[in-house]
């Protein structure tokens, strides 16, 4: 293991902005830090002021943001400009400072490409959601060659737009199902009613590929059911890893190994 | 040592704002927080964009924040209140962050005061300097009960002023000299010509204290003299651990130990 710097007067900071802040990516990107000896630190934040959160992010040349609900599209007029992953969604996660300039990134949007890229785009999906994140899971199906796919989500205006955003349909209900189904929607997540599942379960014995960007648990019900029946599943921990390996090459200009990252992930997890 | 948690989502940072950070601030708090298992992290900043760098403060809710040249007294409209140790010489070295609400406090000012507290207020000094600095060491002598003072420096309307504040004497040059001598410029700071002196060394040799504000290095060509001929001699680096500490404890609400502060003071010389 590299020898880290302590903190000083040379050590730049990354940092995270959301509502509810967790511990992942403070965890994460610190540990990284260690395993590579970068003097970097890693802390998260939680604002009721964004515009002067962007602000000190400017006027400290703190060197990166992860950005989370409910700030997403808020802190986009906030930003000098916008990097064609985040631009195409309307969507940042992740902020770069390069000396005062702000861009907006969308990191998930590119851990998504990187997890379906060996599906074959001829496979039909349905994906449930609507919000930031589910656009951004769409956005990489779309660009990714997929055709074929069905936006399903309680708010129906939000589910037409981004339908139309990405040449996808949209349905009131499920419908059928498909063979790859995608969770984007809290059902599930710790603290939800035992057992809750995005689609029944019917529908998950019948798909092939069960994918479920909720990262806590690591393991929800949905994908529980679909691993005990043999299915493929993509998880919202793999999501979280990718997006935020990629949020660390942005920052620091440095791609760890990938042991590094095994490393970083399970540390994080606890 | 008490076992200090790694840096998460509850973790309070404190940092610093200055022109030229230097290194002892981030050493010495990062290192008490370590003695004492503290949850917080320390860290310099620079900025160029006051207001912006201040409203970050507030909304990112930065515990602390420690103002260094030359931010002191500029720093004074942005905040929601003063203590009376800055409000008494307008100048601010320590904000303190109570949910938003941003007080000035001058840390240097109480270093000042417990340093000289056994020194007999009859005793004349001789000051030379009239910057923030200054201010916070003749208001500590004014404080003290000194009357029998004389200030000196080249911008001769600050030091009229700063000899009106404090119902001192202000002199073009430093005349005959005083049992005190106190250095609150920057002669003899690490990178100035050599043997550089404030007060010429028959003066100093007359003299029975030595005061010198400046930290690098700790023992100035002043204080050299000084001690060599065993007259009592004030650092610039007890008052940076004296003021340090105060900001520890604004911050932390916790008193670290005589053993604790010792240890922090060395590491932070390093």
């Amino acid at each position: 293991m590299a020898q880290k710097p302590l903190i000083g007067r040379d050590t730049r900071l990354c940092m995270s902005l959301s509502a509810r802040p967790g511990n992942f990516g403070t965890r994460f990107h610190n540990r990284l830090y260690e395993l590579t000896g970068l003097d970097f630190v890693y802390k998260a934040f939680s604002t009721t002021d964004l515009p002067a959160a962007i602000g000190g992010i400017r006027a400290l040349n703190i060197r990166g943001c992860a950005i989370s609900m409910p700030f997403k599209e808020a802190v986009i007029p906030l930003l000098d400009g916008l990097d064609n992953s985040a631009a195409a969604i309307d969507s940042v996660n992740t902020i770069v400072n390069d000396d005062g300039r702000l861009t907006g990134y969308n990191t998930d949007y590119g851990a998504v490409r990187a997890l379906i890229a060996d599906i074959d785009p001829a496979t039909p999906f349905v994906l449930r959601g609507s919000g930031g994140m589910a656009k951004a899971v769409a956005a990489a199906f779309r660009d990714a060659g997929f055709r074929d796919g069905v936006i399903v989500a309680r708010n129906q205006a939000a589910c037409q737009a981004l339908a139309a955003l990405c040449g996808f349909r949209w349905l009131a209900d499920l419908g059928e199902g498909a063979p790859i189904l995608i969770n984007v929607t809290p059902l599930g997540m710790t603290g939800s009613p035992p057992n809750e599942l995005p689609f029944p379960e019917a529908m998950i014995e019948q798909a092939v590929i069960a994918f479920d960007v909720v990262q806590y648990p690591p393991e929800t019900p949905f994908l529980r059911i679909a691993r005990e029946a043999g299915k493929r599943c993509i998880t919202g921990e793999e999501v979280a890893i990718l997006q935020a390996l990629d949020q660390f090459v942005l920052y620091t200009g440095l791609r760890p190994s990938p042991d590094q990252v095994a490393d970083a992930a399970r540390f994080a997890r606890q």
